[in-house]
């Protein structure tokens, strides 16, 4: 997807760990030791051992498989719909915007010409679509890139799944530098990278392999996503060499602009302060990310 | 517990609502329509329909009956020990420090004198008992409150279950009239004060009555918590008339005290950056909160 200076890069399949539409017997017992979950989906996989989330099922609209993933649509009975891909959760309607609007707004807000990409495009994901400034490419991204003039972009958002099985890739050090090629002199991009209650190992590469890559600036951002692993998940946005980016501080601030709610209505997550904090680490965190 | 000019109130008990040891019957189908998971606690309750967390039980380390609560402890595959009341998770041994360093350090740091509560105090739950500045009180922590004289206290925590059962008085008008009739004039109180995501309709009225009742300041912060529904938790940072306090802001910065991390080693998730951004809300709950 193109808008303006910008590229969305779809992410690749993801393994097929059996995340599960669950349907379960059992009785619930005055001590409390059982209990009952039929037409439950829960989300199981060895990226989050020990631990699962799950949500009731109301009815499934869709289930089959594409030529890249297994897919389910459900109507959950307290999240909306739900997108299942390999049986992990990709969105919900309900918190959806603490994903999408943050993963988009915070490289793009980081630039200074907002107007190359307006908030039209965010208020939700199918809207985007439409705009006459976008130009869809439907395909591998790692292998679009790679045909994309130097210097080509201003932003490049990379909506990744997760980095075990095909969107591997994704995260390693030929993709990133194919994308700090596709950028202009500072240029941005933003990365999904992860929890850091669950993969500090994993982020710990990341940032090494972006120091190596992004002449600019690296930096970590967070987002609250209620249906993804751990409840949290995380950005890595980064610059390549040329005029400076000072992520933290967005050099579009949405909140002083009196038009940007006037066509699509007001974004649900996004602001300017939560944009800033949104770089704030716990400690634990911020010892190996900024060491 | 009384710490300095501190003291924190528990929690009443929450209503049994049937969280369970789950021991489900099933069998994983080749399209992932039902799964096996023995061996797995899940959180359902009514607070949160529609949807559960789930930790894998290695071992069941204590189940009983309290006088006040039902009490389950056991060692998880991932989250190290947990401990559940009347089915709901209180705490990990994994994340309990997002919560019990938050909770307590946003409003500590937020007054004038750090030295009434050193940080000592902080760093796992069980080494403040043992501090010698601090005097426990096991009892109701309402009724304990209204027997206090006046402008006792320099700050007041309440770490209170969900306000479903018991534990409701805590966040009614008359249980706040008595934590401002107990703080001194500028001295504030943070309270446990539900998720953004599931409890807007309940953090209205809580901002609500903190607005009649704490003629300082009122605000609302947040923290990330994996294990806990929805994966955030806020609270209530409130002062009473007098001094005024700039609770976003942090009167003492541990971040810049050298002496800080000598005696008990440092914090995992507190400091001063995620102080000030733990006030910073989504949209969502900006409209409502600050209308």
């Amino acid at each position: 997807m193109e808008v303006g200076g910008g590229v969305k890069v779809g992410g690749g399949e993801k393994e097929n760990v059996g995340g599960v539409v669950q349907q379960v017997n059992g009785g619930l017992t005055n001590d409390g030791l059982s209990a009952i979950m039929p037409g439950w989906f829960s989300e199981i996989n060895p990226m989050w051992p020990g631990e699962a989330h799950s949500l009731k099922v109301e009815k499934v609209l869709f289930q089959g498989k594409s030529d890249f993933q297994n897919v389910v649509v459900f109507q959950s009975s307290t999240y909306g719909k739900v997108l299942v891909l390999d049986g992990v959760i990709q969105l919900t309607e309900r918190d959806e915007c603490a994903y999408q609007e943050m993963i988009t707004h915070i490289p793009l807000c980081s630039i200074p010409n907002p107007k190359k990409v307006s908030k039209e495009f965010f208020p939700n994901m199918a809207v985007g679509y439409e705009d006459p400034r976008v130009t869809l490419h439907v395909g591998d991204g790692v292998a679009f890139l790679k045909n994309v003039p130097e210097g080509t972009y201003d932003a490049i958002i990379v909506d990744s799944s997760d980095p075990i099985g095909p969107a591997k890739e994704l995260f390693e050090k030929p993709f990133f530098e194919s994308v700090a090629k596709a950028l202009r002199p500072g240029g941005v991009v933003c990365t999904q990278a992860e929890s850091i209650w669950l993969h500090m190992h994993i982020i710990e590469d990341i940032v090494s392999n972006c120091r190596q890559v992004f002449k600019g600036s690296v930096n970590y951002a967070w987002t609250t996503v209620p249906t993804y692993p751990s409840g949290v998940i995380g950005f890595m946005l980064c610059s390549t060499e040329g005029p400076p980016v000072d992520f933290q501080h967005p050099a579009y601030n949405i909140d002083e602009d009196e038009n940007s709610n006037k066509s699509i209505g007001p974004l649900k997550f996004y602001n300017s302060e939560i944009h800033s904090a949104a770089f704030c680490l716990p400690s634990f965190a911020r010892r190996i990310i900024d060491s």
